[in-house]
């Protein structure tokens, strides 16, 4: 009748053998130390696309990690920077001489093996490893650019959040990039706001890396252990695992459950309602993913840094939840919040819920989905956010 | 090489009836309304032990729902008042005439047929469902006042978050109430501050109750149905699950982890360490419930109010986190922050991660939980908290 208190101590054994077998509840690391690395036939050499504040803060992570380990990396990374004038003087000028990115990351010293180059094309020369970390909507020229730049062996990771959806479904970001490069392709994301990782506060963070058929064999291509050993430090915890398309899922769709989250927010509700909102996020996002990317692992939504770690972050500042707390406080449309609140960018949530409407709408799917469709026609339909609760429950509320 | 974009919406059907019959992914309610309910042989009484403001805030709950469910419920709701005066009048006075509990929850307008009781042994009288809704240290005294008082087809569910440690091993409350008064114990568990749902701002919970094995039967006896029908408002959304275990493990070391989350907030390392440590918390969790508790189900961490949701809400308010900020500003022990913030009450996480830590150390399991380990070490031994994240990584840092 009840779960007996005696006793336990005699199975614990057993249990944590069984445990420790079962990898759903495991938290093991499986990466070891790259001092059990072996030495590259040649070293690898590291190039970073984007030079924004995120894009620098990786560039620096990265550069620092490159010169600890020559064995492993060539200890110059070049990072593309779209050319600007500050004050009449050129950014990588600005950035090569004083090791610092004065417009998108100031106060923060930058190794002086990060060398800023304004060319492309010449950035990419000789580079075994791509990291993007772009807008969103600059991969197209971009990748457009460097077509015929790239050999087939040459290794990606990239740092934008997300896919794409489009009339024949949704794309993966670095599906996208292998696709259009043919070049295989990560993605790394995780709790991870960028001045602090760049101030070097503890975090942590997911690279995701689906090792291709055509691998070189250890020592000679890019896995796991070299993917550490590039992206870890002491003050920004890595993981690497397979499963990109789940990491890149709860990236995007993170973003509508923030924009719930700062409905009830803004209503005043509390952190009750804000809790709620999360949960029923997290579970659509798994379902989301478990739908249209089966090969996607559950433990990845709730156990890595890009999952649920990633959504509490989200959840707990930044644009969406601001966009969404100044509609319902001030019963204004999306479109005039941003404009107030953002200065001309945008909140990626409302891109992002419109693109999942569309797409559920064409696989008439909507209903298995009531946050996100919820959050949507907030958005767009001016349905009342106080309607919230009522459209999540599946209209089985106690009749009173 | 790639996920391929095209061809998605062909697998959609298959895949969406696929994932339906996958429970894990599954968020659908399994509860009708009440509506479908067949009328009770008799409707039950329903007492609620305790009258704090979580004690009378479920109380107001329950007594909204017998009122409006004659069928299914006496309309008259006894709840248990610890009898203390009040400028010289009773407390439960004051609750029967002014219908507000002055003390514990003012402002909050109460029920009619909701009816305060000085009397332990007279409000159980003729009940069927008692709701134990006390702080975790009275539990043994009333337990023992209620013995012999307690039919054996009496029903409980205990709101009281958690379980003991002794050198017997892991015991939860609820199974507690089982074994001292042989009477079938479920929980509720859910991210529930309790004044927000007492000014009826939308919440979720968690109901977790086993069927026992002497079940009388639909209409009979109480099931999920009518566990749904006793809790759930249009405020508060309830879902009523087997897992009792999985809901008692997560809402006691929700708040050791809190802890961890006060330390990093403390330390000034913002929201992605905070995140961090709530990741490295749940799969603890998980982990935890695994072990000792192996009929419990990893969904209920990470689908249920109970779980994740309840984590979040802790974490980022309450007790525990504000004892453990003002140990990381100011240096001083946890016992200090304590007397100083809490005017003589106690943070539920210093005494749950000596309890672990204890059970742990007896198993020699600590090096499983990097995480309540460390959360221990700090409290207890004067470990730097900046050794923190190293504490939880294992030992498997870039040399560098």
């Amino acid at each position: 009748m009840s779960n007996s208190a005696a006793g336990r101590l005699n199975q614990t054994s057993h249990i944590l053998n069984e445990s420790i077998k079962n990898d759903d509840i495991s938290l093991r690391r499986s990466q070891p130390s790259t001092t059990s690395l072996q030495a590259l036939e040649h070293p690898f050499k590291v190039t970073v696309i984007g030079s924004g504040n995120w894009g620098t803060t990786i560039a620096k992570v990265v550069a620092e990690n490159t010169a600890l380990n020559p064995h492993l990396f060539v200890s110059r990374v070049d990072m593309w920077v779209f050319e600007e004038k500050i004050d009449g003087k050129n950014l990588t000028e600005i950035i090569n001489e004083q090791h610092e990115n004065v417009k998108y990351l100031p106060d923060i010293k930058l190794p002086e093996n990060l060398v800023a180059n304004p060319n492309l094309i010449d950035s990419v020369k000789g580079a075994d490893i791509l990291i993007f970390n772009i807008p969103h909507q600059f991969l197209p020229r971009i990748v457009s650019n460097l077509k015929n730049h790239v050999g087939p062996h040459v290794r990606a990771i990239s740092c934008l959040k997300g896919f794409e959806v489009g009339k024949k479904g949704v794309q993966l970001l670095s599906s996208y990039v292998t696709d259009e490069l043919g070049i295989q392709c990560g993605a790394l994301s995780g709790a991870n706001l960028a001045p602090e990782v760049a101030k070097e506060h503890w975090s942590e963070t997911t690279v995701a890396y689906h090792i291709p058929k055509d691998f070189r064999g250890e020592g000679k291509d890019v896995d796991h252990k070299l993917l550490k050993a590039l992206f870890h430090r002491p003050y920004f915890h890595v993981n690497v695992i397979e499963d990109v398309a789940g990491i890149s899922i709860a990236g995007a769709l993170k973003n509508v459950v923030a924009l719930g989250c700062g409905f009830v927010e803004g209503l005043g509700w509390g952190n009750n309602a804000a809790a709620a909102i999360q949960r029923v996020g997290l579970g659509e996002i798994i379902k989301f993913g478990q739908m249209f990317f089966p090969e996607s692992r559950v433990q990845t939504y709730y156990q890595e840094s890009a999952g649920v770690a990633d959504l509490i972050t989200t959840c707990s500042g930044g644009r969406n939840v601001r966009v969404a707390k100044h509609m319902a406080k001030t019963g204004k449309s999306a479109l005039d919040a941003e404009k107030e609140l953002l200065n001309g960018q945008s909140a990626q949530g409302i891109i992002t819920c419109k693109e999942v409407h569309e797409w559920l709408e064409t696989c008439e799917m909507t209903h298995e989905f009531p946050l996100f469709e919820a959050v949507y026609q907030i958005v767009y339909n001016n349905v009342p956010m106080k309607n919230l609760p009522d459209m999540i429950e599946e209209l089985e509320c106690i009749a009173d």
